[in-house]
């Protein structure tokens, strides 16, 4: 079995994407669908990981996801519905049957079943809880009354823990003991004080290599950290990814052990924290390919609404100096240079800053140094392309003073540009706002007014 | 020792960012460097993490960084190195003492002295190649002799593993003989054929659970997948992300294990690969906060230089069209509403576009689904935007038959910008071009251009 399954991976003529669900597979599931052929569709499934099963499930469109469902309720367990995009599930669990649900539901651990909950409506959670044990809806039930997005959503209560007295031998009895109710994943003993505080965790592979007789507290790891239940989960993200953490225990305001954090959840935030922040900083909200058009549509127009609200008050300055276009109609041909670098040396410095914000690595400790090397940045590049854009005007209009006013504006527009780039960012954070949200309209607004406002203004003074 | 640990990492108001380097210690090393204090800087560097010790030494100036590293040249282990910005690794290391370098080298696994290896001048390479062991040199060696970015590079050499015979007791007993050896992280056993080719894991967990006497194949977990050699480093972030793994055996072309990755690595590259899309959209190349200005300059002025040059063609569009703005210069007031709204539109398709390439969500199987929404929804917003602008300039500049126009304008251009969005980044895709690097220009330069001239070109028909 294993060598099959090393060799459908390993093997890229199989998928003409190395990993991803290849184009053949889903013609065939087309195919299959369409031919009512449950047999052959089951068949196509089952090689099938889940989150390979859940990716098919998003590509398709929502009547054939329909029709895959209803021939094989069967393959979709709580693993698909897990991996599922969250604007889907709503969907898909309101095809699948109850006692299909009800068992998918049921395999999950406590983690999972928290995160296929929060997004669902009150009648859906209601439905899933009711075909949860008693323990495990209490778990869940728990798990919900942290905020959203924070450690206590994210951990799994099953954890595997050890008083701190005890030695390898008793830890390992202990660990074959409770062989049943063994969470799924775990690579720590988290290691306790009476008052159920951690003190220390031992890795598996220390504990499986040691004496009987040896102390835990002689193993512990130098890389023992814990996360507080309501930590944001992108701090948790963060401190996986610098500390390399492969796990956490979570614990209350008291200190106490509530639960485990494992470094595979820390990187699922950790990429959509990234999607978060790439979708922002283009002026998508969210956005999924599943989405529908009115769902995309309505998505999308609050951001192009500002972008227009932005774009007419650049207008408004272009306005000021209709006498002087009227007069030299070049200005027109010209302005949209001065605006469109001037946006894009913004943007450039926007990113970074963004980005260096968000790793933390942009602080107040060094946030003059990066505003000071922007500047100077923004004043050569400036330099440079007036250079380029006057001689570029010279050539194409014969006037040394409309050369001499775009190099000044593009000189004044690219300076702007990288302040505008690293200060709206960094007093966004300040403020508590999340600067890939805001801070494109505000840095491109702040250079297409001052863009067309020096080139217009200059060339009315200069060339008139 | 470990309850302090957990203290402070817990305490919310010991550190005003929750994890990071608080600016309160980079102060006071500031300080103490600037005192010459050698003792005091040690007691403020002992209890940060390696990656802590970077990040400082990422965030002080040049000056500042040799003097830390001449006061407390020990601190300076592997780890720290490992953790350092790429493009600081040459100057840190020209400033360590040999025989701290050699101390500090020894001390690492071999994926990261390969890691460490890779970005240095050959001079740099050769004097650490020579502080290693034989084995570790020859093992280092070989991993260099993969691809760059490959999965040879990112993994290391040390497995656990265990013919496929064994049972349980076997594999401890042969695990606690081999303890001086075994990786410092490892948490699956890999069970291998005859030949050394991987036929499934176990993990500790497993392994410590279960009675001596059961079989290894026995406890096989169903997420078992080997990672080819040579496949690239993005493919293999992208199938622990996927398939929730923690560690994954890597095979040679005879699919005979070589080494070992496990999901810190693969969560590294995944974070790599976001900031290089993140950039790239941007258009910026490659970044760091501690580039200095020149190096800063020369990355974003190839982008800037390229917008240029679109820019310009754009102009050249409007240059057709001087008369008509000469005679009616609100078309030179309006225009930049058209690119601007067009521009944004089509970032936000591009966005999504490129992220669902990056995730493979995007593929042949449903892409003119998506086409054929973002046309719709670049048709609606486009319809809504098109009577927002078509009452403002009505109202502005009294004209029906301008607000006509630019309405016109205003559907077709955010059409034009919807189907450019998806359709540039999916045909560089094909091409094998990242869809980030150069999406966003072609993007814009289409929707500027169609714009200009839709706008413009109608107007001329219409209004003159």
């Amino acid at each position: 079995m294993s060598d099959t399954t090393s060799e459908t991976t390993t093997d890229p003529i199989e998928s003409d994407e190395g990993y991803a669900l290849d184009n053949r597979t889903v013609s065939a599931v087309r195919l299959a669908v369409a031919a009512g052929d449950s047999q052959r569709l089951g068949t196509l499934l089952d090689p099938l990981h889940a989150a390979d099963i859940a990716d098919l499930l998003e590509q398709v469109d929502s009547g054939h996801r329909r029709e895959i469902l209803l021939l094989c309720p069967a393959h979709f367990d709580g693993d698909v519905l897990s991996e599922l995009d969250e604007g889907l599930r709503e969907e898909v669990i309101g095809f699948l049957p109850p006692d299909i649900l009800a068992e998918a539901v049921r395999d999950l651990e406590s983690d999972d079943v928290v995160d296929l909950l929060e997004d669902l409506e009150e009648p859906q959670q209601a439905a899933i809880l009711d075909v949860l044990d008693v323990p495990d809806r209490v778990a869940v039930e728990k798990a919900l009354s942290y905020p959203e997005f924070s450690a206590g959503r994210l951990m799994q209560r099953e954890v595997v823990m050890a008083p701190e007295h005890w030695t390898v031998g008793q830890a390992i009895d202990h660990v074959r003991a409770n062989k049943k109710t063994l969470p799924d994943q775990f690579y720590h003993l988290i290691v306790v004080d009476p008052r159920l505080r951690p003190v220390g965790y031992v890795t598996l592979g220390k504990l499986l290599a040691s004496k009987r007789s040896v102390k835990l507290t002689a193993l512990f790891e130098d890389s023992f950290r814990t996360i507080p239940v309501s930590q944001p989960e992108s701090e948790v993200a963060y401190a996986f990814n610098q500390y390399h953490l492969i796990s956490a225990p979570v614990v209350d305001d008291d200190g106490r052990l509530v639960g485990a954090i494992t470094i595979d959840d820390a990187m699922t935030v950790l990429d959509e924290e990234h999607e978060e922040d790439i979708l922002r900083l283009a002026g998508v909200g969210e956005s999924s390919l599943s989405d529908r058009v009115i769902e995309t549509t309505r998505q999308r127009f609050p951001w192009l609404f500002v972008n227009l609200v932005t774009a007419i008050l650049a207008s408004v300055v272009i306005a000021l100096f209709e006498d002087a276009i009227a007069q030299i109609v070049a200005l027109a041909v010209l302005m949209p240079i001065i605006a469109s670098m001037g946006g894009n040396a913004g943007t450039q410095s926007l990113t970074v800053a963004v980005r260096a914000l968000a790793t933390k690595d942009l602080t107040g400790s060094n946030v003059w140094r990066v505003v000071r090397r922007e500047l100077a940045v923004g004043l050569i590049n400036g330099a440079a392309f007036a250079l380029v854009m006057g001689a570029v005007s010279l050539v194409w209009f014969g006037s040394p003073d409309l050369g001499v006013v775009i190099a000044i504006a593009m000189i004044v527009n690219l300076a702007i540009a990288a302040l505008a780039g690293i200060l709206i960012p960094v007093t966004l954070d300040r403020l508590g706002v999340d600067p890939a949200l805001a801070s494109g309209t505000f840095v491109t607004t702040v250079t297409d007014v001052v863009g067309f406002f020096v080139f217009l203004g200059l060339a009315a003074t200069i060339l008139l």
